[in-house]
This record gives C-alpha cells, structure tokens and sequence, in this order.
C-alpha cells in the first residue's frame, strides 16, 4: 500500500467523480487530500463545484480547499453529458442547493499552480473530468511541469462512449489533454478498458446496501440512479465508476495490471476527434509515454471500496 | 452451410492470402470461384499476382482467371508490407518464377466491372488487401454497386497492427476503404479482433505438418516463415492467418459471430489515418453499414482447415 | 502562335465551358479537337454531355468524338453549381433536348487512356471540370502519366469562389486534383487570380452582339446570362469566361504572364478543404509544379475572343 | 484622429513591433498605454522582454509596466523566426543586455486580466505577436471577453509568408488565434495584404535618416537590418514594417481602407495550417466577426510616420 499521497483531485462531479472522492477521504485511504478543484465537464464546473462541495460535506473534509476552474474547454466549445447524470449532474439522492462548505475564492489553475510550485515535488494531480484545468496549468506556469509527481487520470481506453473512438473527458478537451500527454510528466491512465471492469453490478449494489451508514446510502443512490442511465444509454448491467479506479489504484496499486505504451491524442481526425490511439502492440516507433491499466481485480476492488464505506460511521 | 456462392477473390498474396484461396478451392468449399484480381498490397501487385499464380497451379485452379489490378491506392503513395511476407510477398516455400498459369491481359478493374453487370447479382467480392480495385470498380462504373451481393472482406478492426489505430489493408488506401465502407452494398468485415483469433500456434502447425500433401505442406512452410515473423515483429506465439476468416465465413458461417454497426473510416486524422471506427455501443447514432466478426470457434475453424488441406491429394 | 496544339477537351459545360469549346474550335484556333469528354461538375454529367452535343452541333464538330465520364468525384459526394449555371447548366440560350450529335459509348476515362497511350506523347489535357476523369485515367493506367504533354487547366486560385479558400472545379473534388498535381505531368494553371481578369463586361457584351453570327448570338446570349447570375451571386460587373483562358492560352500563349511555382492541394483541411495552396513567395522549400497564369492582358483576350467569333460564318 | 485611447501593446519585438513601439510612444500619438506584454514569436519570450526593455528605454516610456508572458504556444510546440529577425530577435542596432527599465514580475496574461477587469470597457488589445497571451487570458477569465473594447492585431492576410498559405504570427499558435477570432470582441485585423504596402523602401529609409534624432537615428538601423533580411529571404525591396500598422490605424484610421468580412483560422489542414480564411466574396455565409484592413494610404502613412519620429528630440 501506498503511504501518504499527497493528491490533488480535478474533477467534475459527476456520479463516479464523487464515488472517487469518497473512497479517497475515507479511513482506509492513504491519501492527504491538498485540494479539490473542479472543471467544466460532466455538467456545467458551477453545478460540478456545488456537488464537489456537498460531498465533502458528505464525508466530513472539512479543511480541504475546493477551488473552481475552468469554465469551457480550451479551444473548443463546451459539451456536457446530462444524460449520464442527470441535470445537477448528481441526480439521485437529494442535495442541498447551499452546502455548508465554501470555495476559495483562488481560480483552480492558480492555486494548482501555487500547490505544485510550493510542494516537494510530491503532489500527484488526479484529473476525472476533462483535462483543462491540468493543461492550462501547464501552459501558464511551465515551471510546474518537472514539478509533479505524477498524474493519475481517468480518460481515454482503446474504444469510446462519447463517439466510437473517444471516451467523454478526453472528447470534450482533446487539446487539452495534447498538452497533457505530451508534457513529460509520468501518468497513469485509467480509461474504459479498465473501467468497464469495475461495474457496480445490482448485486454489489445490493451488498453495498447492506452497510447502512449515511455516507454508503448516498453511494447506493447514486449507484442506482447512474446505473439506471447506463441501462437506458448503453444497455449495461450495472453502473462503471470509472473515476474511482484512480483513488483505488493510488491507494492500493495492486489492484491493477498496467502496461508502459505510447498513447496518442488525436485532435484532427474527422470521426476520430479526441480518441487515445493506444499503441499495444509496440508498432508507432514512439517513445511510451503512459502507463496504461487494462486489468482490474474485482474483488480486490470491491473489497476495498467495502471498506472504505464501512470506515465512515455516522 | 452456403450453398454454391459465386466469389471473386481480390487479393494480394500475401501467405495469409494464400491460405485463403487454398481454403476457398479446397473440396470442402461451396465457392465458386469467378476470378481472382490481385492489387497492391503486401508487395508490389507484379509480385502479388506472379504469387496468385503459383497458388493456383499449386491447387489446381486452372480455368479461374487471374487479373491483375491497381498498382498504387487512389490518392495516397504506395506503402508494402515486406517485413511481414519477405521480399517475393510469399516467402518460405520456394515457388517457381515463371508459373505455368498467366494472367489474363483484362485490367483487374474491367474484369470486376464486366463480371458483376454480367451477374445475376449474385457475385460476392471478398477482398483481402487494400480495397483499391473494389473502389475503383465502383467509382469507374457505379451501375455495379446495386448488383453486387455482398464484400466479404479482411480489414480493420478496434485497434490496429500496422499503426496504433489502423491495421494494414485499410492504412494503405484509406479513400478506397470509405468509398467501400459508405457504398450501400452490405459488407462483413473481418478485422483484427477476429483474425487474430485465427492463430496457427506451433502446435496447430504441427498437426497440420501430419497431413502430408504437396497443399497442405506448401501451407506449413507459409506458417513457419509468417510465425516467425509474427514472433519477431509482434512478439506473438503463432501465425493469425486473417484473410482464410473471409473464406472460412463464406464456406460455414457458423464459425463466427457477428453484429451489425456503424464503421467509419478516418481519412484525416493524424494519429489514426485509415482507421476504422466501429461504433461498438452504437453511440454515433449513424445507420449500422457492416456485419462485423468479433467471435471466431477454434475448434470449427481448424477442423474445417484441416479437412480442407486433407481433400488435397498428391 | 502555337502550332497544331492536339487537345482533349475534359469539361463540364457550363457557360464558360461552352465558350471554351466555341474558341477552341474556330477558325482563329490552331487547336486539333482530339476529343470532348465530360464530367459531373457544373451539373449532372449527363447534362454536360447534352450541353457539350449541343455546342459540337452549333460550331459544326461533326468528328469530334463527345465521350461521357464520371458521374460523381472519387472519394467525396457529387456537389454542383445550379444557381451559376441554370437547372440545364447551360440557362440562357434555348437548346434542343435532342442534339443531331450523338455521344460515343466509349467512357470518357477509357478514351482518354486509349487516346494518350497511343500518342506521339503530344496530346494536351484541358480540363475545364472536376478533375475526377484525369484523375481517374492516370489511377487507372499509370502509363498514361509519362506520355501527357502538358495539362492546361482552369481551376483554383489564391482565394476562392466557392468556399473562401476554394475555387468550385478543386473543391469538387480536390482528391483527383491532389492526384493530378501529384502526377509530375507539367501543368499550366488558369485559376481565378488570371479568370476573374477575363471579365466579359456589358460594354464587351455590346460589342460581340454586333458580330452577329449564329454562333456570337449564342455567345452573347450565354454571356448575358452569366452576367446576371454573377451580379446576383457575387456583385460582379460582368460574367468571368473562366474557362476560356485554357484554350486561349494554347492559342496566344503571350496573352498570359505565368510564374513557376509550388501548388499543393489542401485536402484535409476545416475551412480550406480544396484550396489550391499556391507558394509565390517561395517558402515551402517544395519543387515547383505548376506553371501558374496571373496576367492576363485583357485587349490581346478581347482582340483573339472577337476574331475567333468572327470566323463563324452562317 | 481618434482620441485617448486606452491600448495594451501586446508583443514579441521584433523590428517591426520594436517600430510601432516607437510610433505609439511618440507625441503625434493619441495612444495611452496602460501596460506592454510579450509573447513567445519572434524569438524566445526572454529575449523579446529584453528588447521592449531596451526600446522603452530609447523612446522614454517610464511608467508603463512591461509584463512577460507566454513562453510556447497553447498546444503546439515553439517556432522562432530568426533568420527574420537575427539571434536577438532585433539585431541591427546595438543594444545593452541590461537595460534600465525591468519588467515587473506579473505575468502578462494576469496583468491583461487585471487590467481589463477594472477598465471602464475602453481598453484596446493591440497584438502584434501570436495570440497566444490574449487567448489565455480569455480562457483563464472569459469575464475580460464582453469588457475588450476591441482587438487591433497584426496577422494572416489571403496569403502567407511562413508557409505559402499562413502568415507567421498566426501560424505559430493558430489554436490561440481561433480562440481570438470566434470571442466575439470586435477585431481590426492588419494582415500582409495591408502590410505589404507599408514598405520601407531604400528611399524612404534614405529620408527618415535625414531626421537624425537618437530614436530615428535607431529606427534607420532596425530598419537597414531589416530590409536586408527581407531582400535575402523573399527578395523584397524593402521592409515591411507590418505591426506598425497597427497603431497607425489607431492614431489615423483613415490612412486604411477596411471591409467587413467573415475570418476562419484553419487548425486542421495539411497544407494550410494557421491560414486566416477571409471570405471576401461573401459565399461562406458566416456572419462577419473581422474589419479587415486592404488598403492603406502611402503618403499618409509616411506622413504619420516621419512626424512621429520627428517629435523625438535628443
């Protein structure tokens, strides 16, 4: 296990963006939470901060910043999934519109910056919306690049959900995440291939129930309500909570098969605009880039994120 | 199993192309071979047809006509594959460099053209190289493309093996393949996630070595020499013989497994050029134009195989 | 004066195609008409062939063989120029629905190759169109390459008349002019920087009505015509005779000031797909392949355009 | 003449930009400037902070903030234009590499910010350089959009000087330049097809020599340098002075000619990268987001200009 992670979570939340948040604060976490900031992403970034807040409300962070961040993408223009999580962006359980907790006034970017420069190179950034915040980090403070430890990300796999080829968080900044992919800084990258794997399936849903404490009840509803959606949209059988495999990843890393590749980020392609070109079979000449996960341990998964939710007692 | 389908097989061997037609011309085959057109691909098409030559007087095709076809893709330069298939486009078994069967002096394309508006619509194109002779039929006389059957075709997939998005065949004449892809003519495409099932292992080989004809010890030497190249480019055990999948499908569709989405070719993207975008979760909300292979029966496949090469006798 | 010029003339007429032909084949010409073949551009193919018959009739081609080509451009879908050209893409004059010439059946791509190939190498092509048939002539049989003695063509420009980066005949279907520009077969290019100079004012329209032949009555009445739709559509003063530069270039090359250059075609591009990219400032570093007109003196056009309609006597 | 107006010189000098500098400092100029920033182009950010230091210094400008700022494009990686404008992107003159006036340690982007946010909606952008400032400051705080008066730049034109279709300033961050261009804040654009004609001919350098001043004495300097490179490189008889343009429109606006046109930054072409698709004949059917600038008037120009140096006295 992974002893104290300094992270910063970038995030959009977003039904699996607040499952990551939990499991991150939770007792069996090893992570020092240094922020929350939010973006642009599943919903509008003011939505995505009011939840970021109300779960931290949830779980009890008390002293964690959460800053608000970019509002559109980079170059392009805005896109949001509503259909996957509903007009709040975390339909399902019923949230206060004021949540106790407040943002700092500080913009995202600049308290990533202020965060990275300060800290002993330790800081991980843990993107699970589009990668905007990251990228224009970057592009208006270089001096952080060489800086951070690693970037841990939810994005990309080797097919789509938003097109045929593009996953939704790289889709709607793929400049973004050029910038990001290209940068140097080491990553580690969580997309569907993996993701899909960590199904919330209605019996794990069911088992989850069990629990009963006051945080585990608001992860159920949101279980139920995001596995509703990928019932209507996909036709799955359950619910993936994809960002959460970088928090289980970060807090126990053997949870996952990796693999060092080169990835790609295409941003011309006329159907292929945003897709993670996944170079598996070593034919690109190109130097790897990211450490890519496409394997999950179900049970070690579920059994962490069991006890995580065990952990909080109301 | 089909009953006498009429095919003209568009190749350009290539082992695994050879294989094909060896399968294809076996006694265990329902096809009718109308022509065989060779097109730039593996090799140059002066190779790729002198090969298809010398496989048919190696099974003894001798009133099939071979018509050689395009020599470079529409718009793009030409780009081969020596590196798999050695400098002759069949490397491994010595084969003569003068064949007792020629060509035909009829283009590959007229001959296509001339064939279909002959039909009685019933003629299936199963091309296992670039698709630049189908689209050339098709653009030189569009009047073909409501009279052909159906293309059974070696091509693509979710991932790639010549780049990191785009395998071979499409790669080399990415215009070709979207005039294919948008045609209207209904299409089952064998790409890489069901061709690499087809892998002739080293024990697979083995057992066919036991069969001892002049055909089926022709087809071991093609799978030793492609084996190895399989193992010093790819790193794989064994030798997926992709393009016997169209034949295989023709003679017993059983052996594989198929659903009907949307594919679409990339012919701008900078990373992912000649790709096709299988919209798996059916997300495009484009009208579904392929019949896509995604499952292959080892054990139907090779024993189907094996009883072809056995119908050969010396 | 160019002696005994052998032509293809490859259009789609078209107003200024029309006139095009009228000049080529008057008496002031030194044009041998090897052949008129034609080409979905202005409007559908088989209204350009109708319109090419109808002008053979008026001028009195009786031996040109009129051949009908591609029906669509090669990779993209067929786009025309109805509110230019009229619904007949000949508007203006009236014309019979039945020429007294009668097309060959021969295809325009197979007449050209079989015209080229068995040439002393001197043939010009002037292409007037969408460059699909050349393209698709020089895809087909690349013999054909070597042996083109030049290729005299309006289309593209500096700017563009159909997009703001591309002129209509290139954006038609810029991948056969990428082959085209591609092939290494000289080229003098007639785009619009040169044909918007070859402006038939009202004033110019007077002066040709008083010619008045059978053949300059036509003219004026294609003229007025013209003139009209380019006030409507693009503010003109007068009716540009595009297409007429080609053959009166092969006629008075000293009409034309032209600079060696590098012109690559654009086909990938989000605003300037089919623009001609035309390097006079030489920044490319890439090899000069086309001989680009600029100027044009406009008394010596006139003075060649009068005498031509002259020569036609009732 | 306009009065007071409110400018921010946003920069990467660069002779031309080091000029307009010079013309906007001078006592013929109504111009305020509230604050110079620079930018990566020319050459390297550090160095084009030196040099507006160092012509700070020269013309007087004591209390204006010189802010540096962008050190790459948004996404693409640096390009430099030295062979323009020699190693210390102002070669020619003989400068201290200490100049008296320091930039103060605000980043540009945040000063840009800083600055528009309080103003009274009366700051004018006047970049001279790529784009690459202004686009982050309007995607770090897209509240600045409504409050910029408008943007007065140097860029693009209907041809190009780095690639045959894309002028420098644009080309080296293109994705800026769309985020610039679709804002929705007023643009007056100076492209080469202007700026071409501010050319510093051998003889007008001759006569602005005759001034004899400290400041003309090192304009005459730059510009000999300047016209020099232009010779070797483009064969010009001349320099250029482009970026002057800028605040000569905004001190005389009816030195220019100007037309309400549509412009679209091509990000995705081939050929035409960074190209500005200027819709002169209106057929695109976009609205109209550009006053751009054809014509400028010599004697005026000059006039201004040699008034300007005048007002300088030792």
């Amino acid at each position: 296990m992974n002893k104290n992670v300094k992270v910063i979570l970038d995030c959009d939340p977003g039904h699996d963006d607040a499952i990551s948040i939990i499991l991150a604060a939770s007792e069996v976490s090893n992570l020092e939470i240094e922020a929350i900031t939010t973006v642009a992403g599943n919903v509008e970034v003011e939505k995505n901060t009011l939840n970021a807040l109300n779960v931290c409300d949830i779980v009890g962070l008390k002293d964690v910043p959460v800053a608000q961040g970019a509002e559109k993408p980079l170059i392009k223009e805005r896109e949001i999934a509503e259909e996957i999580h509903g007009d709040s962006g975390l339909d399902g359980p019923s949230l206060p519109s004021e949540p106790a907790k407040k943002a700092v006034s500080q913009h995202a970017v600049d308290l990533i910056i202020e965060k990275v420069l300060n800290s002993d190179n330790d800081i991980t950034l843990v993107p699970t919306g589009p990668l905007t915040n990251i990228a224009l980090a970057m592009i208006r403070e270089p001096k952080i690049i060489p800086k951070i430890k690693e970037i841990v990300l939810m994005g990309g796999g080797t097919f789509g959900n938003w097109t045929p080829a593009a996953e939704f968080n790289i889709y709607v900044d793929a400049e973004a995440a050029k910038v990001v992919f290209e940068s140097g800084v080491p990553i580690a990258m969580f997309g569907l291939d993996v993701t899909h794997q960590a199904l919330a399936t209605q019996e794990i849903i069911r088992e989850l129930a069990v629990i009963d404490n006051s945080v585990s009840n608001f992860v159920v509803e949101l279980l139920q309500f995001f596995a509703k959606t990928y019932k209507d949209v996909f036709g799955f059988e359950g619910a993936p909570i994809h960002d959460a495999c970088t928090a289980a990843y970060l807090i126990d890393p053997s949870i996952f098969e990796l693999k060092n590749v080169r990835v790609d980020i295409e941003t011309k392609g006329e159907f292929s605009y945003g897709m993670t070109c996944v170079d598996s079979l070593h034919v690109s000449g190109r130097v790897p880039n990211v450490n890519f996960a496409y394997q999950l341990d179900s049970d070690k998964f579920w059994g962490l994120f069991t006890n995580a939710l065990k952990s909080y007692s109301d």
